[in-house]
């Protein structure tokens, strides 16, 4: 496997080699290949992401990928979402599991389910239309879009509880119809249950009722605000991995940013950047290292080994040591 | 003063008849107009809302509603996003406030805030092209809609605590600068302390920390899903009123909808409907009228006279009756 390895700005800078530290303790054959991307890239080059940094995260199997920061330059092409695009990585996953030790909003922990954010159109098409008087963005929903997308869920939903919930506005946005119609159309043609809900009721009913859900499918913007928002259930923003998947291509990226305020302070949480990690592995098929790396971030949370948004005393380096150390003596 | 009643449709037909009886127990001199619209009149008459039922709201001085049934026919035209357009009520008001003896998620009850939605534009403007491969949904931000909401807000703020939250996407869509710049400039001209916020994050900084938040301003789609979303923190959807507001007109709803699975039960929640009549009264400078229901309210569910979906005994009716028989004998 040739694993591109992005730190970026901020905390992505800490995050990453922790993760680093433990994936190497897997010994695995992996080629690294670093490659810097984002606004301090920017600052020192005048670009954050170049068509050869493109070309290299190609060449790779899939990407570890960290925070960037992006100011608010008119000028500024986001990071995230060039490599999204050009990598056409149409699946944005977020799973959402309690983790041991850490409390949520509510007492019971008993859910765990699965965002998957269509991650190439809906509102993030570009298309816009600036103006001193009117400004618009064209939300943009494509038969093929949501098809594949659907396709996506409905395998995930298979492998799982096979239990599908459809998030939509469509009694307001009619180009939400179209994706509501593809995706029960899939769902049925695949023999998933299926429900819809519209995003405003869903919005309560999944903060107050996890565990009434498996996997969720939505548009872009959508599956980022439910997405972020479902941090409320795990305690924390900090927790949530993401990955973005196509047909060719695999990124892994905490969801969380790159966070100026406590960057350079080792004291960033690297669990959101380390159960990306777990991800990766899982996606590539190693399967008993996901489940070695669970275990071992399931036992340093149950001995308190955290970082002090989760109420510990470790570092974020230290976290990463103590996890490498577990897996490289197990 | 002249008030049109709408019951609308579902459990509309009976959280109306509750506020309208406490608010007939403040024997006021009121005019009150029934209008009906929605679904039940669109299968008798074809029609869902006529041009002269907007002409009777807009002779009326406010409008008192329940709620609508829409069916998923794209032939039918949403009432309550017609009225909204037709009266130009450009300022959706929906104060989030916790209720004594009700639960949310946290056990700190010690918030107040308001999330003024943007109510005419956004991806509510039905600008759309509907295709079989591709189907698209304008977001329109304009100078105007953005000025006119940034000054109620600001308006509203001043009143409070001056202190503003604007909340946008801008770093994905550019049609949201205009709205941030908008809401920017207008605050700092009214001298309202204020700052910016990523929808993303701020609906995990909303439900995790509600205690740092008074006035909120947004476009029409987030303040669509963050407010169904505040629900969890006050104990339910059903306990959320609303105030649709505009230069001429002003029109007062719950935020739940017409529940068709529990209408004709008598068990729905009146309490957003009576919540909503309370903003009303406050609209209508019935400043110690609000005050005394406020009482009455807090009252009953001191004394545990609540519905079903509170944990109580009581139909809608008696919740209503309690309430106005309060308001009688005080
Ligand atoms: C940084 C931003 C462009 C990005 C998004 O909106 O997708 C982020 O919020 C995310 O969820 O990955
Ligand atoms: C019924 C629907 C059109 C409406 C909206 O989206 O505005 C409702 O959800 C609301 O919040 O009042």
């Amino acid at each position: 496997m040739k694993l591109a390895v992005v730190e970026g700005d901020g905390i992505g800078k800490e995050v990453i080699p922790a993760a680093v530290e433990i994936l190497d303790a897997f010994e695995m054959d992996i080629e690294k290949v670093p490659v810097e991307l984002g606004y301090g890239k920017w600052e020192r080059t005048g670009s954050a992401i170049t068509d050869e940094d493109i070309e290299t995260l190609k060449e790779c199997d899939c990407v570890l990928f960290g925070a960037v920061t992006t100011p608010p330059d008119p000028n500024y092409k986001s990071v995230l979402l060039t490599i999204r695009k050009e990598l056409d990585m149409y699946a944005n996953i977020r799973p959402i599991r309690p983790l041991p030790s850490v409390k949520g909003i509510h007492e019971r922990n008993d859910f765990n389910f699965i965002i998957v954010r269509e991650n190439t159109e809906g509102l993030y098409s570009g298309i816009e239309e600036i103006g001193d008087e009117v400004s618009t963005t064209k939300r943009v929903i494509t038969r093929k879009g949501a098809k594949r997308i659907a396709d996506y869920a409905c395998k995930l939903a298979n492998n799982r509880m096979k239990k599908l919930t459809i998030v939509h506005k469509s009694n307001v946005m009619k180009s939400d119809k179209l994706f509501l119609d593809v995706c029960r159309e899939t769902a049925t043609d695949t023999g998933i249950v299926h429900r819809d809900e519209l995003v405003d009721s869903f919005a309560y009913n999944l903060i107050t009722s996890p565990w009434n859900y498996d996997v969720i499918v939505t548009t872009n913007l959508f599956g980022d605000i439910l997405s972020d928002m479902s941090g409320a259930l795990v305690g924390g923003l900090g927790l949530l991995p993401s990955a973005n998947i196509g047909d060719k291509y695999a990124f892994f990226e905490p969801v969380h940013g790159s966070a100026p305020d406590i960057a350079g302070q080792n004291k960033a949480n690297p669990l959101a950047t380390i159960l990306s990690l777990k991800m990766l592995l899982e996606w590539h098929g190693d399967i008993a290292e996901a489940a070695i790396l669970e275990e071992a971030i399931d036992s340093a949370l149950n001995m308190g080994i955290c970082t002090p948004d989760l109420g510990g005393k470790y570092t974020t380096s230290e976290v990463g040591n103590i996890i490498a150390k577990y897996i490289r003596t197990r």
